[in-house]
This record gives structure tokens, sequence and C-alpha cells, in this order.
């Protein structure tokens, strides 16, 4: 783990992203349940089981497209020039029973997805096919066994079709419905509260003078949290009490998986939130600062197996800590991958620098022009400026190795809204 | 408009993708209503008004850290070997009004966002100032204004913070809140009809036998269309009859601002889809076959103002004929931008091909192997073959104007599924 320090009386020392991850993933000790949920309802949840087949797909041969069902060896000579006949004895249609059987010199019509009669091997497409009364000229050879999807081709009974913690996307709803697995087992949703805290703050609806702060990310973070598989949880604000802190993060342990308390991490005398934390139960790990910037006061405890997570008051620095340090551990609870996300390379427009040691979420405007991307960045500084997230599209992350990028310079943004084209 | 030719016989013409996007979107007229919703439930509905501030942003001078406010002509020759003293009057915390005013030698411990008093103008990080009783020494020098949030710095009054046909974000919502605009206004939800049809279909809690088609295009749509702007409807499956064809999609575009048909949209004698839409209204516009594969039979038509998709009933047809196709439009009737999904370069473990003339949707398996990524097509043919999607994480697009990639080429790979990292 590697120590960075920051500023020269107080060396605080801040956690570097990934070992803060790390270690709190150590620690974590949450069981969530299991429930049996309709397929359909399914979408986004994590997937609680394996899922396999219980039948081959298809399960009878079919021709894969429409044509003329056929033997193979009957046609092996075929041309353009030396066309095969063949006696059409019947038509099968999708969803239908073939009631023929395939023999030496026939054929019967058949439709894409049609099963195959006995005896048959091959579907000549009837793009290749002269149709003359109840004959049929082929103009083309084709090897045995073309265009028919024989039985089990997609996949064989007994086959995993769909891994346990998997997070459930359209396409595996496709393969439930189609495995008629009609109840599918899921993780239970995982209960986040949304901790406000600071006497400052008023609610959005409240009557309040400058000198007060709305309460903005609360709705941030409940909207970050607005996926199937999580159920965030707005909880009132909380004043600078440290029983009263206490309280709510104790009660707030017990019904959820994981809290989300913001304000009052820094090193303020009004912090009283990273000790409120350790009244509030048994702390196996307290971490103050991480490398971010915004959002070096983000702090993360882990008190009875449960993230306790302390994001700062300040709503730029609430969503960069929230991205960087929260959600990949929101996904290690369930055990499931982090959605891949949008990065585009753009060529900056103007110079970014940064502190060695700490990783630094520049808000940028992706614009194209003609057929180039370009970054701009929005704010420098400032980690209270929202407008910087909504005129932004995306972050440029300025890793902790790194000073900074020039002018000019090709760089990797992550995009959270379109980009607009430009004149 | 390029139309391409494709099989011998029938020369069915196909629309580029493209050109079936540009003359479907010229051809509807669909007006959305607009309601008026609480901004916190307001997460990836399209906003249906430009929002406008009412008051600057901070409303007041504040402190940007934790440190002392002061008169920044006080401490321009600060430095460590000459510090500059001062006398502290009070303290201001976060939330407060001040109640001194700021004078020559005069200094305020001030917190992180607490306004600043009157007469002061620049603040002195903590980490600078060495506190002696009553007094402070601050050891460098400090540009006037230095670490003060101006009154408006972020926003002003009167400024268009979110503009109208934007789909809203997290950070929108913060803005939302911030901006206490309670009630804001979005576009009513696009009701779209998914409408399954075949006389071989039947629904994934049916009894039916291997002949019979399970309906998975039904609830793919669905979970395809479960954005928080749209409402998708799960129609019952319809039976090849042209009369309750008809019947379902006149009512359905009476109740409908869309509709996605999937079945009978080949050129086979059952495909009474296209007659049907043509009986259920005023077409303004009717293309069959879109340049896609598999979804080449993808149709779509315009009737009394609506688009009505046709999608070919094989599961993945369906699938690439929505991407390609039905999601663009949709997102065109809003008239909101595509959100950005997220693209790979990978090297192409295997050759691929495909006809000039059509965009052919390569499911392909992107794995992580050391630092590189390689994609992997899961299958090559077949329409119908659901596990392709299921064991893929991603399209390779092969684009209308090429025949294909040579193993080993670099790709790229629209992701929809997280890359696993590989030994």
């Amino acid at each position: 783990m590697i120590k960075i320090s920051m500023g020269y009386r107080f060396l605080k020392k801040l956690t570097r992203v990934e070992d803060a991850i790390a270690l709190v993933s150590k620690k974590l000790m949450i069981k969530l349940g299991i429930e049996e949920i309709s397929f359909d309802e399914s979408l986004g949840r994590v997937l609680a089981e394996d899922i396999i087949s219980n039948f081959d797909e298809p399960l009878i041969d079919k021709s894969a497209l429409e044509g003329y069902a056929i033997r193979g060896a009957d046609i092996l000579l075929a041309s353009q020039y030396s066309p095969v006949r063949l006696e059409v004895i019947g038509e099968v249609r999708i969803g239908e029973i073939p009631t023929m059987k395939g023999a030496q010199g026939k054929a019967v019509k058949i439709a894409t997805g049609a099963a195959l009669p006995d005896g048959f091997d091959t579907v000549v497409p009837v793009e290749y096919v002269k149709v003359l009364n109840d004959e049929i000229e082929i103009l083309k050879s084709f090897p045995i066994g073309d265009n028919v999807i024989k039985r089990g081709e997609d996949f064989r009974e007994g086959q995993i079709m769909l891994r346990k913690g998997k997070i459930i996307n359209p396409f595996d709803i496709s393969m439930l419905s189609l495995l008629r697995k009609i109840r599918v087992k899921v993780l239970e949703k995982l209960r986040i509260a949304i901790i406000p805290t600071g006497s400052e703050i008023i609610e959005p609806s409240e009557a309040g003078d400058a000198y007060k702060t709305v309460n903005t990310n609360s709705y941030t973070l409940y909207a970050l949290c607005k996926e199937p598989w999580m159920e965030p949880h707005r909880l009132e604000i909380v004043k600078d009490d440290l029983e009263a802190l206490t309280r709510i993060i104790k009660s707030s342990i017990e019904n959820h998986h994981a809290l989300i308390i913001t304000g009052g991490t820094s090193v303020g005398e009004l912090d009283l939130v990273p000790e409120a934390v350790q009244k509030a139960g048994k702390v196996d790990l307290m971490i103050r600062g991480v490398g971010i910037q915004p959002g070096r006061a983000t702090g993360v405890a882990v008190v009875n197996g449960k993230p306790v997570f302390m994001l700062s008051g300040f709503p730029v620095a609430c969503v960069t800590g929230f991205i960087a340090v929260v959600r990949p551990l929101l996904y290690k609870i369930v055990n499931a991958l982090e959605p891949p996300r949008p990065v585009v390379k753009a060529v900056l427009k103007s110079k970014v620098s940064s502190s060695l040691g700490v990783a630094k979420y520049v808000r940028v405007k992706v614009k194209k022009i003609g057929e180039k991307l370009f970054a701009e960045p929005v704010r420098v500084t400032g980690s209270s400026a929202l407008s910087s997230l909504t005129e932004s599209n995306g972050f440029l992350v300025i890793p902790p190795e790194s000073e900074g990028f020039d002018s000019n310079s090709e760089v990797e943004v992550i995009l959270y809204s379109s980009i607009q084209e430009q004149g």
C-alpha cells in the first residue's frame, strides 16, 4: 500500500484507490439472500444460479432458409448448364410436423425454420431452384447437410447457458424464455442507505438563506444507485450531532447492506461522521483520505462487516468518491463485473495538471468537429461547482503517476453523456 | 439511396440502414405530450423544457478550503523566513452568517464552503498557517482573491443550465435539486407495442412440441425497451390470420406511438404482416429488406405518421433489426441523442467475411489476455442461434463497404457485457 503525503503541515496520508478497494473487499462480510422471481422481471438483477438447458436446441433438424429439402447425393453434379430435376412431393411450413419422407429424386418445399422431413439431409435455397409445375430444377451443387440446422446445433441438454453472478441483460432474458425458465433465482437487492449530514444542509423543498447548502448529494447518489440490483434509500438530513449521527448510522447498518454518508468527513472540527462511525459498531477498517481529486476527503470504513462510505459534502467530490470507490465496491459485494463504460480518445484542447499520487477527475466536454473528437476541460478547480458536471459529458482521469497532459495530447475520456456534433 | 441486390433470382432490393432511418424520420408525425413530474423521479426521462437558474450560485462569496480569511494585501511579502502575523478575530463555520468584518491586520478562521466575511478577499489554506494563541503566522504569499469562490462563479441567474431534449442523467438530477426545481416537465413516455406473430409461436409458459417456436422476441424487445422514457407493452401472440393481424395493428397504432412486430416479414407465403400493415391505416412509407445481416428481412413502415417496425421472427435477426433500425428511430422520435456505447479495439482471432452492401453483425467474445484484448467470433451463421448472443459480449459490425476482416486484424467491438480476464 502506497501512502502519499499532502500539504506540508498535516502530513495527511492518502490511500490509493486500488488499495482502498482491496483493503475493504477483504474485510466485507455480507450475506445476501436469494429471491426467486419471474424471468421477465429479472433484467439487471444478479443471477444467483447457473442456468442449465434441459433440452437440445433445436430439438429437431430444421431448414436454415427458404428452399427445397432434398438428398444431397442427388445434386452433387448439378450446375446452371446441367440442372438436376427432382419431383416435389409436398411442402413443410414452419411449426408443422412433416407428413412425408425424403427419398431419392424427391424434394419438398420448406420454409425457414421448418422441420426437415426424415430422409432429406440438405436444403437448396429458393434462389437456386427453377420451379416447373410439380418438378424443380436445381441449378447448383450444395454440400450434403448444407443449410440445415442440426438438432442441438445451438446448444445441448445439460449445457450451462448462463452463469451465476451475471447481471442479467436483455439477451439473457431471451435465453431464459427459450429455456422456459419461468422462475429464476437472483440475489436480493442491495439495500443502500444514503445519509446526508450537516447542520447547514436543507432539502431542495425547504426555505433557507444564502448561508445554507441545498442537499443535492442524496438525489445524485440515489440516481447513481438506481440499478435494478440496488435499492437505494434516501434518509433524512442528520445535523452535526454526535449522538444523533451514531444512532442513525447504527440503525442503518442493521437495516442495510451498505451506507453512503455525505458531509462531515474533512479535517474540520465539525467532522463528526468518522467519530460516529467508530461508535456505531465493530470497526474492522477505517480509511480516511483517498487519492482522488476532487474527493480527497473520501473515507470508507467496514463496520460489522458492512461498508460505510464517507463522501465529501461537496457535490463533485461526492460524485468522484462514488465513482472511484463506492461503485466498484458495490459490484464486489454482489461479485459481479462492472459493466463496460464508453471510453473515447480525444484531443485535449488545453493543458491539465495534477499532483503526483492523486487520480484527478477532470470534467471535460467532448465535441465532434468534422471526424475528430476534442476534449475541453470544463473547469479546473472547485469541488462544489455542480455545473461542471452538467456542462461536461465525460471524465478525463489523470492517473496518480502523471502530473497531467499537455494541450493537443490524445487522451482517453470516460463518457457519461452523448457527444454533440459541432460545425 | 443505394439499393443492393441480393441473391440472383428474386433480385430483392435492400435499403441501407442510414437510408431507412433517414426516410422514416422524414415521414414520422408523432406529437408527444408533456408531463410534469417530481425532479427526483425524472432520471432517464426526456427533458421537455429548458432549465434556467433563478439565482447566482453561489449566492455569496465562500471559502474554497479550510483556512484563514484575510486581506490579500496584508500578506503580499509573506514567506517561510519572514512570516506575517495577523490577529484572529473569530471563526466562520459552514452555514453561519459571519458576525465580524474584515480589516487590515486581522484574520478569521474559516471552514470550507463557509461565507467570507465582508472586508476579506483571500483565504490562506490551513497548511500554510502557524497558530500562536490569538494570532497566526502566515508562511507564504497568496494572490489576492485566492481560494475564494466568488458569488456566481458556478453559474449566474438567468443562465440555461439544462437544455430541452436532454435525457436526464444523475448529474442533471443534482442540478435540478440545487436549482430547487421540484417539478420538471418531461416528455410523456413513448408507448411501444410489441406484437409477436406466427401460428407456430407459443409462450414460454405454454406446453408445445418440438415443431413449435417459443416466443423469445417479445421478452428480449421488452427488455431492450426498458428505458425510463419508453413504455413497452407486450401484446399477445397473433396467429397468421390477415384479419386478426390487421385488427391488432390498427388498434395498436391508435394506442401507441410505435409498433414492433416480430415474425412474418420474409418472402414466404405466410408473411402476412406487411399486407396487414398496408390495410391498417394510411401508409406513408413501406421499406422491406434492410442491409443488415442477420436481419435482411427487417421492414419498417410509417402508418398514420407512426413507425411500424417489422422484425424477423428469428431471435438474432430480431435483435440486430432492433439495434440497427428501431432504436435509432425511437431516439429520433423524442429528438434525443443515443447514449454513447462502449467500444473497444481488439485483435480478431479468426477471419470473418461478409457480403458487400450489408452491415454484418458478428457476435464476438472479447477476452483480456494479459494487457491485450482479443475478439473471437462466437458463430458465423445462424439467425436463430440465441446462444451466440449470450456467449458473446459484443458485436463486431462489418460495414457494408467491407467484405470482412482477416484474422489478427484490429477491429472495433461494441460491447454489451463485461470483458472477463483470462489467464
